[in-house]
């Protein structure tokens, strides 16, 4: 049996994204006002929010940094066991970092970096979200009120990772949170591989390597949240310009993944999808769809091409930090 | 020429409606956060209001009041020949009540009743809406900002009175206000009719008037605000059940009219739809549709049968008005 | 009274629209089993087709051709009357053609062209349409059954003319057809007129013009049709890029109309729009709202740019057709 | 570690229903042209359709016998390991039947009851779906042309099955086929259980046990088809009136569950819901959500209350079914 069928099923879903932003009030009012997520807590530089379907305290950590980009993601196990296997598991590959025990919300965690740099941690235990009163559903399975608030995202999704080399951060996380490849895009007759969708669960993808091909260390492509419906998203576009938010592409369909998307950058930098449909994969024997770059085209099924941004822009943005003496302090990891 | 002719395109549209309501607070509330509507003036015992997409500067006028019911209800007239033509006219069949000069956002109105007691007016001067800094819309076309809060109704669209002798009004506002007539529901072989719609324009009815079975006077039997998109009605649907709104009825789609519904009472007790779809009528010489007993059926097109209370249940509730002696005081008119 | 005044009203909505395409065949399965229009009649290289919604027999008017472009533009009067003025006045002009007799579904109806050389007519007279059996709608105020064919198209909408001299065409159809103005786009401080919105009833614009950049002369920009919700144009994104249909922009909202786009070429070359959203404007003294090089930007609210083509491509394509000997015979003119 | 912890993760989903009717070339229009389904394939008096998005060769069984019901459901199980472990623990319990091996588009598929008595079968081989060049889609990624006809149901979702004994049943499929328990409903202080809601993966329900207050066996109360947004029910319901197909609730949504359901019944009399919405569960501690009487309620979220034959109606149909000799030939297996 190989490594990688050791894993399978170990990881759960993803659980918390922490995004690192130089403005943290205006970015707190972005996720708070304008997507509608809900603060729950704040502590040390950080404030924890969630979306109103989130089972979770909090599944957003917005930490004020020197510079935008991504801080822990944290990876929920599927039991004690799976968490104790995907430890030591990693700890061999000479990438973890050890446990972590303190973050609100959440129980020990095992940290690691993926070989592209970027921090993250699987962890079990966790605090549940108990609504106080005003923010209780009418509905017994809904764990927060809908309050209708700007976009009103209802849980976090996936997050997309730059990296220099896709597939061996693919590799990794296959062998090592047991993710199943779902689709990729490879150039130059299968020899370039440009980017790779993965997830623990029947959820398209949790995680997407793409090219880093500024050439950084650890950044992040996008972050994303989740609508139940298209017309939920074109809502989102309306609700971003009366509020001024830079829109980068969408709304729109892409080929890979048949996701609805809507891109924006935060105020802090970072860029941030409101996402709908998609497909489940629920085979077991999924055979990832590969695409060439005749079949990848643009990237969009319809709508209009992606900007070029949209391949060169990632936070921390390097052109920006280049000029910054902050950026020698590893941007990637708050603490 | 006959005198309906005359009328035809005096009227412009739907230009405000008054709302009576024993629960001031709880009403603006109603309007304000869960609708979403913005409120504008107050002065006298009453609040102004409108929706995102209205362009004159108030399009509902909530007034505290001893019962539930309508208030005056406005219509514009094309141009002030227009409205001199109607005031003339009106006058001369008795029921016209004089002008009336000093309400907020119009100039002066010549006002009047409809056969069953329902206070109208028709103005042509209006004050258009200029929004303050922060609800100044990015769209140079949109009076207002789309704030994204509550349900977001973005223009009031039309009303429903109860009336003892539908065919008896629904001739007066044909006559005297232009209207034509778009559906009809008359039971017992063509001899009883149950409910008109009408409208001055190619929206499909800006007016309708259904037989009040419980014998009252003047009484409402809804108010209805568009939103664009049926999956709008569905989100308010959930709006409203987080705010402990009661919902009658709906979301669904009535056969008459093809309206696409969401039934609610605002806690001062009156009727209240969220509406969208429903079809233009463009033709000059629209021949009425007219269902009977069996085509109307439910009034539904799918979606369950409306409840009792749809049919039996208006504003002010006789009802509980019998009980009370200050129903003595004419309820339809807060003046 | 002004001239424009007397027009008012005398024009109720665009009643056919006539396209001509080198590719009958082909446009014709656009038509019918991509949009899902209905085919109600063929005679003379023309066939004639309808959405579900429309209450007359035919809406759109398809003829065989050596170029795409439209055809002859039919505007429903509002009476005989007005249809009389109409003709009286534009005979005045000097741009009257005289009266046409014979073509399917309609009355006489009274020919002319605008001064960019556009064909058009007013009618009165037109024949309703009435389902047979099997489309029949269960919906007695539906003309015809909802199929859920392909896109489903609701009704004709309006169209958009390119036009060397904007406002020589606008200045004309406000005149003589009384349509009222709604937006216009303006450059270089208020003296280019790159385009104007208007409508004789309120939907937002049932024609436009936009300046011609070729130089051509008659053609078109073009054709729209109605969907209800912005979802029934998702959708018809996906259905036409199943069917190998030439998307050109969208599905995506512009800023001036507030209209949800989707543009496709239609096989024979004309563009065609699926169209919903925008906003009706009831009001009869509504202020133009004009946009400027800035405001206007890329005609976008949110979604990507238009494409060049966007502004320079029109039917019949001049430059195509310049290469052809059949270019002599004047292609916006089948009679 | 418990048996219920041996087994989870054994099943994949939900992979093939068969359902049986009386009335084959209606129930084939049904679902091929009012749903939408493609027919793949037909053998044995049995129709084998899939939905655009169902990755396997054939998802849904149609055939031909006595009475409207259930044929056999079929699991697909993670992997042949999986499959093997599944076959011998069921064995074990004395409802296993042993292996059938001749099913299109299925490998060797080991057959059991539930409790109940309906039957069921357990494969991991499977004929993925190859489309045929009309039907290849312009996105790799989708399996099927999305064909725009009827309703469009993109693949299987659940099925709800009656049981005398919820708990037993409910017990059965923990223990035997991993699944987790999301929802229930239990009446009389927790004595009753109405209904339970299970799953093998992060879809909310594959499948729901609710109680047959006929005292029937092996009765089936709906089977569900996803489309991706809300809005397509709401479309769906038009497609259905316009065919003339009974809808029995909906479109509305349910209080557990989240889903947003339209029940109809295909003319072989089963019910059949077009679904969308409901939420992910991707807890691997979900604590199921038990609603009682007063939470319950009406089972409705918003829209109106579910009819009385929503909670006595199943298929085979008892009362119709009494009346024939063939009822004794147990309906619920066609073999």
């Amino acid at each position: 049996m190989s490594k990688q069928q050791d894993s399978v099923h170990d990881v759960a879903h993803l659980g918390r994204v922490e995004l690192l932003t130089p403005k943290a009030d205006r970015s707190l009012w972005y996720f708070r006002d304008v997507l509608g997520m809900e603060v729950v807590h704040a502590a040390d530089g950080s404030v924890f929010l969630r979306g109103y379907g989130d089972y979770a305290a909090a599944t957003l950590k917005l930490t004020e940094a020197a510079n935008a980009g991504v801080g822990c993601v944290s990876w929920r196990a599927s039991s004690p066991q799976a968490l104790q296997r995907r430890a030591e598991s990693i700890d061999q590959t000479g990438l973890g970092l050890g446990w972590n025990e303190h973050d609100f919300g959440l129980g020990r965690a095992y940290r690691f970096r993926d070989p592209d740099g970027h921090l993250m941690e699987i962890y079990y235990d966790e605090q549940k979200y108990v609504a106080p009163e005003p923010l209780r559903s009418t509905l017994k399975n809904l764990p927060q009120k809908f309050t209708g608030r700007g976009v009103g995202v209802r849980r976090i999704d996936h997050l997309a990772l730059l990296a220099k080399d896709v597939a061996a951060n693919r590799e990794f996380v296959q062998q090592q949170l047991g993710f199943q490849l779902r689709e990729q895009v490879v150039f130059d007759k299968g020899k370039t591989e440009i980017g790779s969708w993965l997830s623990p669960s029947p959820i398209h993808h949790s995680l997407a390597y793409v090219m880093d091909i500024e050439g950084g260390n650890g950044r992040l492509h996008h972050f994303s949240l989740w609508v139940d419906n298209r017309e939920d998203v074109l809502r989102a576009a309306t609700v971003m310009r009366e509020n001024d938010i830079f829109i980068e592409a969408g709304p729109s369909m892409h080929n890979n993944s048949q996701g609805f998307y809507l891109y924006s950058y935060e105020p802090g930098g970072n860029r941030v999808e409101v996402y709908s449909g998609s497909y489940l994969v629920l085979a077991p024997d999924w055979e990832p769809v590969i695409w060439n770059e005749e079949e990848r085209g643009t990237g969009v099924y319809w709508g209009s091409a992606l900007p070029e941004t949209f391949l060169n822009y990632g936070t921390p943005n390097i052109a920006v930090a280049e000029q910054s003496p902050r950026q020698k302090i590893p941007v990637f990891d708050p603490h």
